[in-house]
This record gives C-alpha cells, sequence and structure tokens, in this order.
C-alpha cells in the first residue's frame, strides 16, 4: 500500500498524505534524575534501544563471528569470552563467570538418512538429536513402521522388534500459540526412542517439531531411559515426513530405512554462565536478574535460539546504565550455560544464590526468540498479578499488552523452586519461532533488528518498573 | 528453548513437558445452525482456516505463477484471470469483473546508477521510482548534491540547477508504529522530483523508504507537479545511500552521479477489478465488501503487498461457505485494480456502488502485510467504536486486542467519501512490512504461513460479526 497519489495532482497527493496518522514527534530529552514520569523514563529507555541500540550489533558479532557453541564444543567457549566483552562494552560494574560441569554431546559428522522400496532409494534430509547415541560407521539398515502416536506404539509393540519406528506426529494447527502445538508434539522427540526401544525397535525417525513449509529437520534433546537400549533416533524433515509416511501407507511393510550418525556423548566438561551486574544503590543485596542462554544447538548461528534473549538482556543493562539510572537494586544479567541439553547453567546459577543467601526479586528470562513482543508470563498469584496491571499502559506503546500467569524460562525457573523467586519470561509472537527453532536456518538473516530492540525496551521498561515498585 | 531435558531421567523429563501449559483440545465439531455462540462460529472458521486453508496456497499459485503484476502488465491480466478462478474455487455465487481504465508505467528495462569522485565510480542500487520519466538512452551525468530534507532543499535552492539531488531523510526509528515513519518519510519519494525540478535539478535519488538492514531499492509512486519538469526519480537502497551520504559530507561539490532508465508512462488501459460475492439471505440489496489490491509493483511477486491481503479476502468468503454460514448480508470479495500508481480501481467500485444506489455497511481492506494481527482500524465515532469493544473478546484467541479510529485501506476509503460507508483495515504487526514493501524481496518466502492464516481467521470473525449485528 501507500498514500494513494493521483498523478499530475500534487495538490491531492498532499492532502492524502498528510491525512495519514503521522505523530511523528521526536522526544524532548528528559533529564533522568528530574523525573519520576515512569513514560518518559521508559521513553528514554526506548529511544537509546531504537537509536544508539547494540542489541543487533552484538548478535551479528554472535552469530557471524562465533555461530554454533553446543555445551562443550569450541563454539561455546567463543561464546563466553564473546559474552564477557559485550557485557564489558554494556558498561557493567562487574563481570564474572560461574563454573559448571555440562554434559558434552558431539555430532561427530554429517547425519545421513535414507527410506528404499523396492530397491528405490530416497534421500531424507535428517538431524541426529541431541543426546542420541549414533549408529558407528556400519549404519543400521531395518524396515521401518509409521507410528502416528503412542497409541499406535503400543498397538503394534509385538511388531516393532528389530525395526526403525517412524514417529509422524504433527504439530496440531488449530493451537495458535505455536508453544502449546511443542509442548503437545515434543514427547516424541524426548521420549521416543526409549519407548520404541522398550520393544525391541533398532533406531527412530522422529517429524521434526515445526509446522512450517519448509524441509529443514529440526534437532533437539532427548533423554534416554537407562532401562532399555541407547538407540539412534534423527529428526526428520517435514517434507520428508510426509513423503515417506505416504509411502508407507500405500505400501506398508515395503520400506526399509537406513541411518548412520557418528554421535556421542564424551564425559562432562566445565563450562560458565557469564554474569554482568549493575550494583545496587539502596538495596545491593537484593537482586533482579534477566537473561538468556548462551548455548544452542549446532547446525546453525542460534540467532532466534538464543542469541536473541542474549543480547536484549545485556541490552537491557546498556540502556539503563547509558540513561544514567542509578537501580535501587543489584540488576544481573546472566547467559546461562547448557539450557539446550542439561540444563545445569540454570540450576548452577539458582543453587550458588541460594548457598549465598541472596534475595531475588525477579528472574526474567527471553528464551522465545527475538519476535514482535506481544506479553510477558509472570509467576505472581492473580491479585498480585491485577495490582500490576497499570504497568501495562507503559508497555502498550512498545507492544507488550497483557500480563499472563505462567512460569519464566528454563534457565531462571530453578531460582523459582531454589529461592522462591518470582519468575517470568517475555512472550513475543510465536508463529515463526518453531520456522527456525533448532534447524539450519536459525541465523541472523531470520532475525528483524526492530522485533528484537522492542523485546529489549519491554524488558527493560519491566525490570526499570520492578526495581522501582517491587513485585 | 525446550522443556528441560535431563540425561537419563526419563521420569523429571515428562513432569516438565506435562507441566507446560498444554491447552491441546480440538474443538468438537459444531452444528453451525444450532448455535448462536459467536466464540463457536468463530472457532469453526478459525479451524477451516487453519486445517483445509487455501489462504497460502493461493498466494503460492499467485506469486509464482503470475508473479510482478503491475497495472498494464501482461502479468496484471493474468493476475485477473487467477481471481477469478479464486473465487469460484472458493464457491463464490457469482463472479465478475468491473472495469476501469488505469495507468500503464512501464520500467523499460534495467535502471542503472552510479556515484564517482576523482574518476573512481561506485554503483549504486536502484529501482526508478513508479511514474518517473526515464532519462532515455543517453542518460544523465551530472554533479550530485546532498539533501537531508525539504529545509535543506529552500536553503540550497539557488545551487541546485543542472545538478542531480539526492534526498537523504530516513525512517525514524522511534515511531514504533513503521508506517508513522513512512508517512513521515513519503513526501521525498512523492513530491521529491517536482520539488528539485522547481529548482533546476535534472535528477533525482531518493533514500529508499524502509529501515531495513538490507541494500534492497524500494520503488513506489512518485507525482510530478505539471508546472515544473518532469525529471527522472530513482529509489537508492539504504546500505547506498548511507555510503553516498558519507562521500557527499566528507567531500561535498566532488562527486558526481549517474542516472540511466528507459520509464515511461504509455496511455491509460482497461483493467478490472475482480469482484466475487455470497447473496444475502435477509438483506441482499446491503452489502459487507472485503478487499486486498491486485496488482503490484514490477520488482518482484507482491506476495506482502497485496497478494496476502488479495487471499485473505478469498480466504474470508471460502470459509463462511465452506462452514455452511448463511449471510443475512451480501458479502463481497473484491480484488482491487491499480492501487498502486492510480487508486483507479478502489474509485471505481465505489462511483459504481454510488450510482446503483447501494447500501455499504462497512468496506474492510487488508494491505499491510500477511503479518501477525494485532488491531482493527475501524471509521467509527468513539462512541460506537465502544460499543463494539466486547467483540474484542471474540478475537483475542486469534491475535487482534484492539479496535482504533482510523481509516481503512487506500482502496476502500472511497467507499466512505462516495457512500459514506464504515471502512476499516487490519493492522498486523508493521516491524517488517517495509523490509518488503516494493522491493526485490517482496516473495512468497517472506510470508509466513501461519500469521498469514491469522489475519484470514480475524477478518472472518469481524466480517461475520458485522453481518450479525450490523454496526
Amino acid at each position: 500500500m501507500h498514500p494513494k497519489l493521483l498523478k499530475g495532482n500534487l495538490l491531492l497527493f498532499f492532502l492524502v498524505v498528510l491525512a495519514w496518522p503521522v505523530e511523528a514527534q521526536v522526544p524532548v530529552p528528559v533529564d533522568v534524575s528530574q523525573t519520576t514520569d515512569d513514560s518518559l523514563l521508559i521513553r528514554r529507555l526506548a529511544d537509546t534501544i531504537l537509536t544508539d541500540g547494540q542489541a543487533y550489533g552484538n548478535l551479528r558479532l554472535l552469530t557471524k563471528t562465533v555461530g554454533a557453541r553446543l555445551s562443550g564444543s569450541a563454539g561455546y567457549y567463543k561464546a563466553e569470552k564473546w559474552g564477557q566483552q559485550a557485557l564489558g562494552a554494556a558498561n557493567a560494574d562487574k563481570v564474572w563467570l560461574q563454573e559448571c560441569m555440562v554434559p558434552h554431546w558431539i555430532r561427530g559428522g554429517k547425519d545421513s538418512a535414507s527410506w528404499s522400496t523396492r530397491g528405490r532409494r530416497t534421500g531424507l534430509d535428517v538431524l541426529a538429536l541431541g543426546n542420541s547415541q549414533g549408529t558407528g560407521p556400519t549404519a543400521i539398515q531395518a524396515p521401518v513402521v509409521l507410528i502416528n502416536n503412542f497409541d499406535e506404539l503400543e498397538q503394534q509393540k509385538d511388531k516393532l522388534k528389530g525395526k526403525i519406528v517412524f514417529y509422524n506426529y504433527p504439530f496440531n494447527p488449530l493451537l495458535v500459540e505455536t508453544f502449546q502445538a511443542y509442548g503437545d508434539a515434543v514427547r516424541y522427540r524426548g521420549a521416543g526412542a526409549s519407548r520404541a526401544a522398550r520393544y525391541g525397535a533398532i533406531g527412530v525417525l522422529v517429524r521434526s517439531m515445526s509446522s512450517s513449509v519448509t524441509n529443514f529437520p529440526h534437532t533437539g534433546a532427548l533423554a534416554y531411559n537407562d532401562s532399555f537400549p541407547k538407540i539412534p533416533a534423527f529428526a526428520v524433515g517435514l517434507r520428508d515426513a510426509d513423503r515417506l509416511a505416504e509411502q508407507l501407507k500405500a505400501n506398508p511393510g515395503a520400506t526399509s530405512a537406513y541411518m548412520r550418525s557418528g554421535a556421542r556423548m564424551l564425559p562432562d566438561t566445565p563450562a560458565h554462565n557469564i554474569i554482568g551486574e549493575l550494583k545496587g544503590t539502596e538495596f545491593p543485596n537484593q537482586y533482579i536478574t534477566v537473561g538468556g542462554h548462551l548455548d544452542s544447538w549446532d547446525p546453525a548461528e542460534g540467532a532466534q535460539d538464543d542469541g536473541a534473549g542474549c543480547v536484549q538482556s545485556i541490552e537491557v543493562l546498556r540502556a539503563l546504565k547509558a540513561i544514567g539510572y542509578k537501580p535501587r537494586h543489584t540488576i544481573r544479567v546472566v547467559l546461562f550455560a547448557n539450557e539446550e541439553n542439561g540444563g545445569r547453567g540454570g540450576r548452577k546459577y539458582a543453587e550458588a544464590a541460594k548457598d549465598a543467601g541472596e534475595k531475588h526479586l525477579l528472574g526474567l528470562e527471553s528464551d522465545n526468540g527475538g519476535f514482535t513482543p506481544r506479553a510477558f508470563t509472570i509467576s505472581l498469584p492473580d491479585e498480585k498479578l491485577a495490582a500490576i496491571q497499570p504497568w501495562i499502559q507503559l508497555l502498550k506503546p512498545y507492544g507488550v499488552y497483557e500480563f499472563e500467569r505462567g512460569g519464566g524460562g528454563s534457565d531462571v525457573n530453578p531460582m523459582a523452586r531454589q529461592l522462591g523467586a518470582t519468575v517470568g519470561e517475555l512472550r513475543p509472537d510465536s508463529q515463526r519461532y518453531f520456522e527456525y527453532h533448532h534447524a539450519r536456518n536459525d541465523v541472523l538473516e531470520n532475525v528483524n533488528k526492530r522485533e528484537l530492540e522492542l523485546g529489549a525496551v519491554n524488558m527493560a521498561a519491566l525490570i526499570y518498573l520492578v526495581d522501582k515498585y517491587g513485585l
């Protein structure tokens, strides 16, 4: 669209253009020390983030000079250095490392898979699931059985010995919030291997956790049940999954699959949470934590998951400092280690805080992608949530229109359990998250700079309000 | 992120996964004839759009088999056929064409431009603006003058004779709603050429109407003032504009630019609005119109602008029919001709409706891209807008959380002027629109299927509510 233009009629053009609801006033600079007006202070936070913001530039560095950073990989240790540097450049009063032991799973080269019917072989775009055992160099080949859900698995349990199970459970498209569709489907990725191994299956193919129109396979962690053999498990791209399912419906019993992967789990290895702090002026021993996780899956750049949350959290600190805000409480940015296949960083942070007897007002996470902001979940009871509803009017100009009762991200949830802290997370629009999640296309080019920045604006505003008014 | 997995601890894995707020109930089928429950009926509209939807498939056909479709081009006439077919397939009771005369501007080959300082030449990624005169085969070359805004133009007016003016007015990043930044900046595209020609300039380069991190130039219409020479005007990609501006600041007076374009305006030519209808059962002579525009700029596929609005509008009709809804009023889908460089289709539709004495309840447009829905603007006075606020509770599960007072899209606004009709438009999230608007990257791959569908869900729901309750 465009303001309608009429050839040769400049006057009418201007009438139409000027009828556009332009409210292009550039805010007047405000002396922070002189104002108690929350909307003006939040406007100043927004202004520095939207004009001098470092979030996107930081994300470019992380994705393009560090790239993939799975726990235990060389990339993760490079990312630790990047995080320290970025927090320093954001003017943290103090930056330090908190050590924890993390799992060290390696992919061990390119995964490959195919299926064959009557001698005709068709390749599959696959990724071994995180934590999966590989096949070793000899690979596996076996008849493949289509299993649409766990009920079918139980019905077919006597026919699975020596077979490869193909779980083809799709995202439910009726669930508007895509994380609900993920929550519904992800058990096939997480538990499918062991449940099939229990009945003698020797390998598992899992429809990717996505509702994309593309064919990128989406990896992600599985969890083996130690009572059963640890069989290899691969994510399959959606278009390939559709074709394979069609084939298996048309010719059940006539199709075999081939799987090869060099994946294996090595001994645990040390890694670090990276922490930066703005010291509180009034309650230096009371803390507000904001963070994302520094590790990512190995096939891409971890731009949305969760480079976005890391750079947004750093940007919160940078913006508060840049406008000269002096927090009452100590504000900590934490870049958590090992969210993807262990959650060790989040648990370490909460345990250490508990050991130190720290009081934490809020643990806020951004780990749902740097998409356009819509809501925050906060783990407050209804009446306390109602009490902070007036803050929504301050956030709404920047996109957040709702506080929902709910948990935090998986890195800050241990703070609720260990410390009794309130936790929460940014809930940006969810429609695109599972386009990129754990897939090769989770790259900088699929992050929109302004959406990323607006998430940071809302996070900074919420941190400011909690610092000022408590929870 | 992912529900946290603990290696070897399947029980804890399930506890965490099941703690996820899954509400994966698939709605029970509802007999439409038996229910008066609006939320159930809207749920059925959503279900058919999100599961059996044709919006994305229709958009694939339009973008990949028709592609660009500027007024007067062969592509536009192919698009007319596509529109008739799509409305027929959506089960419109009736499909017809409404003729109007449209401008016929052609690009005439590839535009090219560059700048030179002391013999060193640097290419610019450019697109001649729509309606621009070309340079002819001889091209133009002249010193280039940096003009940051119209105030500067007036100050420099004595120095512009024989020069090329480079307008470098950026989007204001502080305006969260990007259409406001566009409304603020677009006068340089629309009126910049004639204002520079007035002072003797022979060509104009305009910073693209965007705040993207990419360098794609964004075309779009200009309007010449007939009192001054019609000089060629090009849009320049943002990164190229930054470099050129830097050069001109460092070395004013030392830089010349080269521009070549075969663009020209041909005589007006006939084209058509494509109209499909569901006949009203109670008030067949009262109308509700929903539409988008069928024409697009020539450099890309017009996927977001405005293929999205066309397929969403068709989907509204398809979904209403698919669930067996019998509208009280006649519902019309209009694929408007010539929005981009003339607005002739929208004016024709309103004039014809006025001539026929038709009563129109609402003209609703989708022409802000198929992005995740947030709001509708509706041209109702405040008290009437307040009266329909309860509808928001019905739309919110699908993303729209606000009715704002405001106009419709430029194709339906003539219905307000000619017919006194209420007009409105879908206001999806605006952050990504000017990434693609009128640029080479406005292609299907930059449309998210679910965002597109959710827009259609909200449009269908609003049309249903207006049909049932009036406005």
